[in-house]
């Protein structure tokens, strides 16, 4: 509990129903959308204003009391679990969306805006805001800010951070810093825009953010191809980015997704391939039918087993359905989902998804593989149960090792899950002890007594790295 | 001069030939691109490998000697003029291309690879690198990293950041630091790839870059739109986004200049227009005349007086010179040209330009504009003779009128060409206290005894902001 004197400086500041610290409001803020953590704050603080938070950041700074910002908390990188209590801040009330500027095709939101909510506004102007991470319906703008957040349109469009050109924010001694604008081009100094973005909460708290968007593609085409030797899909992936072709949309599900996803969704796939690609294309209608034509043709001499390509939306929802469904067919199995997002070049991906299995089958743990294929963002996923204190141990080697293998094959820890509580131990691995230093110097710049949300990103310890015996 | 047993050091790590201290090297090292700034330089080094960058910055460091680092020097704000002597350090040696990974679409260089030979290299391939600075035949890769370089294509492809994914720098404590990769998404820790591209040289040296390809568009079409009225010529900018069209490239020039540029090229333009627009749109060849043709009639709704539309690549070549030759002809009238890149929202271009003219008129001194009106960056060229002091001094009264007349229309004091020494006195109307106080903070954790790249971007005064009498 806070000092009751705190309490009724941040009672004053935003009025006494939105600050909470009954039970109930400090449990359902315990935890986010990811497994096995859980934190009790201290009290949970809705702002509705930049002011009323730079004026919260200055009583927590004063007392130096931690502070979680958070949206919807469905990130899955333990990234909004208040570890060392403190106050979290739900941004959920500032959510405006503040102007559409269409001569300059900018849209400036707070950050609290629910990511579905805004791409449907966005859609009525005729307009398209590309980032669509899987949380949408839920996730906020500004955790898709924080975390970086991708999609399935990642490959063709970028993330999160390649439609941020500006933020307002407020600093830890509440003072407010305002970067970039509706410009285009700006370089002078150096990127605090992006510097921010992907900060997971542990530089500023991010209140404005003014938004790329872009003319939306006139057609599309969705399509699935199914592949008896993994090899083959992973060929195709390359072959189709070779021939110049950049697909909207271009996902992989491996044998055991696809037969999970057919027992939950009953969708008639062949449970014997190793592989499926989802693919899309959109833009002119011309391009899109030649593109399609010309995946067709790729997938045919990868030896495709089965191509359906949709003749109309419904039939593309129906195919788009097996990849959608992955995530929740996995998760129905056992207890305990646990869904990570090693990242490798994309021509590495078949050499991934073999390394994935056999360190599974070394820890006799299950772990199906589906993701993003032309980003080389795979999603393994341990279905497991929590309580299995000696199997999540086993879970917990395997992810280590998969690490390890996906920086070996040149990738990274997390494509665009964050790294949070749970990657942070393994960052190095990634960023080596150079990196590690200048972020940890870059954090003390921004936040000097580690008060917004600490024990995130940086361990106390890296983990040591695994020797992986395979071959 | 420096100490003698530095200079041995030195020498020893890259070869008695490739460290000069003669009067030749120090003069031709001791300006840049940009006007009215000289500084000799101790000595000047060429490194022929990250190691050897490595080993000369830990001599540097332990003597805390300055170091800039340079590629062929051709930036516009003084970012390369060594004011504080030490060494320059010159990348030209370091220009291999390492690798062009046609499966992943990127390619790993080193960074004093000139632009225009490496674009050449990647058009053999069949693939596409759309930054575009005019510099781009002289200028390296690592000096439009540093700067975040833009050009003619930023509109619809971005400029330099978009399309670096991986660095290799040296630290100033001579160790390496890798960041990125051959990832489409990575968000481990901070992204200090895009820290690094638009840092100036400030925060480290860095040897190598891993850049984004893609595959070129199958056709292009060009044309010319000029226009009696200004606000016809801004009116015609903002409809076209609205329309959905993106242009490969959307650019201006004022009545000055056309006039400028027409006695120099003899092009026959009409010298009566108050505006130009160059416009050229590539992608596939159905889209491409489907958005020319709707630009077309978009031109003739805001009245222009003439558009030309090239029926081939050597009509273009000609419509393409107005624009090419802005600069050269302007560098013609007098001895001094001094081109400066305001930026505004590109709905407000045609204010800017009009606040430009009448602050130029105030100041009588001579500015044409020309620049990226897609983008809103505009360069105000000031024709000048850098040996009338008193002229000069208006000149730059003019230019910091015109910064604040960018910044109060919601733009930058530079959207392509860096802060360096001409603009560090005004990075904080832009970037504001707080901005300021963590760019210093971020520059302290890299660089703590600072030698990178001393007085540049931060200025030892920033400069008071004008109040503008206008309207």
């Amino acid at each position: 509990m806070l000092n009751p004197q705190i309490v009724n400086r941040l009672r004053s500041i935003v009025g006494e129903k939105y600050y909470r610290d009954d039970m109930e409001s400090l449990v359902s803020h315990s935890y986010d959308g990811t497994p096995m953590l859980q934190a009790l704050p201290d009290g949970v603080i809705y702002p509705d204003s930049t002011q009323q938070v730079a004026d919260i950041m200055k009583v927590l700074s004063e007392a130096q009391i931690p502070l979680v910002t958070r949206g919807s908390g469905s990130n899955l990188c333990g990234g909004t679990v208040p570890i060392q209590g403190g106050v979290v801040m739900v941004m959920h009330r500032m959510n405006r969306i503040i102007e559409v500027d269409l001569e300059n095709l900018t849209a400036t939101v707070q950050t609290g805006l629910i990511t579905a909510e805004f791409t449907a506004h966005i859609e009525s102007l005729g307009l398209f805001y590309p980032p669509d991470p899987s949380s949408m319906r839920i996730s906020t703008i500004g955790g898709n800010i924080a975390e970086c957040s991708g999609g399935l349109r990642g490959l063709k469009y970028g993330t999160t951070k390649d439609y941020v050109i500006g933020l307002e924010a407020v600093m830890v001694n509440g003072s407010i810093l305002r970067t970039g604008g509706k410009l285009m081009k700006d370089v002078a100094g150096y990127d605090l825009t992006k510097l921010l973005v992907g900060s997971e909460g542990t530089l500023a708290v991010i209140t404005e953010a003014t938004l790329k968007l872009i003319p939306p593609p006139k057609a599309k085409k969705t399509m699935l191809a199914m592949f008896r030797d993994l090899y083959g899909a992973a060929r195709t992936v390359s072959n189709i980015i070779e021939s110049k072709i950049i697909p909207a949309t271009l996902e992989f599900l491996d044998n055991p997704t696809i037969q999970v996803v057919d027992d939950f969704a009953k969708l008639g796939l062949p449970r014997d391939m190793e592989a499926i690609l989802l693919i899309e294309q959109d833009g002119d209608p011309e391009t899109v039918e030649r593109d399609i034509e010309r995946i067709r043709e790729i997938c045919i001499l990868e030896k495709a087993d089965r191509i359906e390509v949709a003749a109309n939306r419904e039939e593309a929802e129906k195919l788009l359905t097996a990849r959608r469904s992955a995530f929740t067919a996995l998760a129905r199995l056992r207890p305990t989902t646990i869904l990570e997002d090693a990242t490798v070049p994309r021509s590495k991906i078949a050499d991934m998804v073999l390394r994935i299995n056999e360190i599974a089958t070394k820890h006799r743990v299950t772990i199906a593989t589906f993701g993003h294929a032309g980003d080389g963002n795979l999603h393994p996923t341990a279905t497991t149960d929590a309580r299995d204190k000696e199997e999540i141990h086993r879970v917990e080697l395997a992810f280590e090792e998969i690490f390890e293998a996906a920086i070996e094959l040149g990738g990274t820890i997390t494509g665009e899950h964050g790294v949070g509580i749970v990657k942070a131990p393994y960052l190095e691995w990634k960023v080596g002890a150079a990196g590690m230093e200048v972020m940890r110097g870059i954090k003390a710049v921004f936040d000097p007594h580690n008060i917004l949300n600490p024990s995130k990103m940086f361990a106390k310890e890296t983990k040591k790295r695994v020797v992986i015996q395979h071959g």
